[in-house]
């Protein structure tokens, strides 16, 4: 039975009457954990945190808080193989349990970093310079940004069990709020024991990090007007949420990072056989394969030009047929199960329903080789790659959430700039093209629609950290169906958990508060 | 049977069935107008503004967008007279009308003037320098902030018939968003006038400016994910379009000013008979009385150190009994009638309910002399001033809209600040002192709760622009109760309402975007 932990200590739930969820190993089937909140005191958690946790961290400046996070990674970076090893129970290679560890631990320097060098040696911020308000000197205007004496409840998705709650929590320290973290069930005994390996290490001041598994619904009646709801998941959980009666009638603070039916568009320019065309192909295997496919942000939507469709399809199918499928720990395999069998029969399904207005071009939903493991008990899927009418409706609104993507043509870089916008919103789209004004024309035309735009060319194409990662420079969301939130963006991640309150008086009162 | 103008005529509804609204003069409580939406074709008025007006705005730079604001505000200025005489029949005095009309010109001058000194001559914003983002030199990123191809839709309030709708547009327009104006039906027709004078000049591009009056429902199922919603009105109302089915399930962005139960705090160190101590009972008075108290930013608690709760009381009482209430046309008439009978029932029932745990110190809710008017046909009011328990819940709790506020006695500094958060979120709070080091902690402590601080003290008592009045250079909205919203705050108020798009690319490709 998987521990949470509350008020700094490990804690049991009481749930013996079978209403924990088991938790299977997505490569061998067997039972690895029970998960179950029932009998947690999560009162008296979220107490902690508001009265030790919230406190503690606003005490301190923005650069002492800094130090706290470069001590979570080193903490981390000192036992992550621990963690590369439970890694691979979810499926995940080391080259994906890099990707969320080592991601993670990146994440907390690089905002470690950027608090020293972009915000000041105080506990809040202000935005200034102060301006003239009316006639006289001595009404004056700035904006003060300062902590929120809340919590920050974090609800993530199963498939970053590392880097999420480390990237959240790199910004709630920063922004002085405690954090509680709610796992997804089929990857929260990875999330658990990066919660001891940061807990053990004694770190971080009491209260600033708990955790809770287990179902998350009691833990929404006790949010306030000074708490922050932290949301990664689908599409249709952040809709329930957000329309929660308690959530909305308390005015919780909301963000939802959302999957989306992310593309990557071919410019016209690019030929079959250049090297650009190379990367792009290479770009499109790697969103499908990393992690299995199970990114929030892998590329779902292959936009090409009609002429390049058949030299598109021909050149993904041959990379993918390279892709060995099979037990993470084996020798060669380049991808591993998704998380759990569910997930596997949701993927089939969904990649059906695109297929209806066209076909597999690769790879069998029905049937896969796995090496070294049975596909009949672990979560095993081959890559599936579709080739479907541009004009229905289920590829642009479909998301199969593992290895498997659909291609799309299109006539012209209008109907291009129209197709994506038929996702309705996404977190990430990339261009592929060599023609400047091409790729200007169509960013411009197309920002609005995206959080990040990743854009291929002969210059980037050797350098790109790639279409699917997020950066903690650049912002993190995207409006419409991926959530229309935000994370990171540097700085702006962490004042956007803080309070913007303008203030106006005179030179001497606001001198007295450093503005 | 007032007129909406649709696709750039005027439209009449087609309600002859008794489904439509009477509206009714403030002062006489004669029918003044009735309102409907019955008939309209909302469809063809949203499909109008995004292919007609979107495009027109989007394709002018920020510099020009301004011009077309300076050019709104010379519209409206030339033809205000008529908007005062309009505005004494919602109960309006000369003073208050021009806090409404005259406020709105101010705005989008500020807006213009903001527009060509803080933005680009370019139709979109790069917020940079570039980044790098990997080793190599030739990955870098920057943010895009592009105008979102949506509308917004308008929802108002009905006390601030002229202010709000121009506040708003002018951060839409230059947002390079087209508006659909939805007034409140109590002053709709004030906001039709507007429309008229505004359109009426030829000003705007086709489609940029609509207005539909009546009932808003039937528009919000015509929102999509790039359209803005921005709602000022009651927590309630905000609370019902926040969970809006088809508003949640399409992602639309909602900005929300509610109103809240602020507040003014007397420090210990003012005392009574003291000039600021006069500055603060003023500052109360004209909060309650300018535009009859109907101010979403208006202060309905006053907390007082508990050796001043009598002085206080008296002081305030003796100012209100100076306050002549009538017909706003009349010589010497400082306070006009609410809005409408039902309002004023309203307060009454607020401001009894407040009273449970106290007395009315000054005024009869049930009674009022109005000067040249029938007080039992127009919608007068006493000025209502409370004495109540600071432990009771309702005078933090509830508001009434209206010319009443509550005097709360705290014991000491920290009993004020426990206090002021139980109003849970508030759009503006005051502070009074000349003690900096109070202030400056005061201010620490509690700023997460407002929007707004407006610091009074001996040196901005003679400058301020005052608790009430929101200013296009600070933001204007608040946490938890007062909507969880923001606008205005120079051009953040503008960028709020555009897509940030982190951009990934070659030094070559940033360059063709300005970056």
């Amino acid at each position: 039975m998987l521990q949470s932990y509350l008020q700094d200590t490990w804690v049991t739930p009481t749930a013996t009457d079978g209403s924990a969820t088991d938790v299977h190993d997505a490569v061998t089937g067997d039972l690895l954990c029970r998960v179950s909140s029932a009998g947690l005191d999560l009162t008296g958690a979220f107490g902690h945190a508001r009265r030790a946790g919230g406190p503690a961290l606003r005490a301190l400046t923005f650069h002492r808080r800094a130090d706290l996070l470069d001590a979570v990674a080193a903490a981390v970076r000192a036992r992550r193989e621990e963690l590369y090893a439970l890694s691979a129970r979810a499926g995940a290679t080391l080259n994906d349990a890099r990707y969320d560890v080592d991601g993670g631990i990146r994440v907390l320097r690089d905002y470690a970093a950027r608090a020293r060098t972009e915000l000041p040696d105080a506990t809040y911020l202000v935005e200034g310079p102060a301006e003239r308000l009316a006639r006289g000197e001595d009404f004056l205007g700035v904006h003060l940004v300062t902590p929120s004496p809340g919590l920050m409840l974090q609800v993530n998705a199963f498939n970053f069990p590392v880097w999420a709650p480390l990237e959240k929590l790199a910004q709630a320290v920063l922004a002085g709020m405690p954090s509680v973290v709610k796992p997804a069930t089929p990857t929260a005994y990875l999330t658990g024991h990066l919660v001891r390996i940061v807990t053990g290490a004694g770190v971080l001041p009491p209260g600033t990090l708990q955790l809770v598994v287990g179902s998350v619904r009691p833990a929404l009646d006790l949010l306030g007007e000074q708490d922050v709801l932290s949301f990664t998941g689908s599409a249709a959980t952040a809709e329930t949420l957000r329309t929660h009666s308690h959530l909305v009638s308390r005015s919780v603070r909301f963000n939802a990072e959302a999957d989306s039916v992310n593309a990557i568009v071919l410019a016209p320019d690019v030929t079959p056989g250049s090297p650009l065309f190379d990367a792009f192909v290479r770009e499109v295997v790697t969103e499908m394969t990393v992690k299995a496919g199970q990114k929030c942000t892998a590329i779902r939507r292959v936009l090409v030009p009609r002429e390049q469709e058949s030299a598109a399809l021909d050149a993904i199918s041959a990379q993918l047929a390279g892709v060995t499928v099979g037990n993470p720990a084996a020798e060669g395999v380049r991808m591993g199960p998704v998380v759990s069998l569910a997930q596997r029969d949701d993927v089939r399904r969904a990649a059906r329903r695109i297929a209806e207005s066209g076909r597999f071009v690769h790879g069998d939903p029905e049937k896969v080789r796995a090496v070294d493991a049975d596909p009949e008990r672990g979560a095993f899927l081959d890559t599936l790659l579709v080739s479907a009418d541009p004009e229905a409706t289920a590829p642009h609104e479909v998301e199969p959430f593992g290895p498997a993507a659909t291609v799309l043509a299109y006539r012209d870089t209008g109907h291009a700039a129209d197709l994506l916008a038929r996702g309705r919103g996404s977190l990430a789209a990339s261009t592929v093209s060599d023609d400047v004004d091409w790729t200007s024309a169509f960013v411009r035309e197309t920002a609005a629609w995206h959080g990040r735009l990743h854009l291929l060319d002969s210059l980037t194409m050797g350098q790109t950290t790639g279409h699917g990662s997020p950066l903690p420079a650049l912002r993190h969301g995207g409006p419409g169906r991926a959530g229309g939130g935000s994370e990171m963006a540097g700085v702006r991640g962490v004042v956007d958990l803080m309070q913007r309150t303008a203030v106006q008086g005179s030179r001497r009162a606001l001198d007295s508060l450093g503005a």
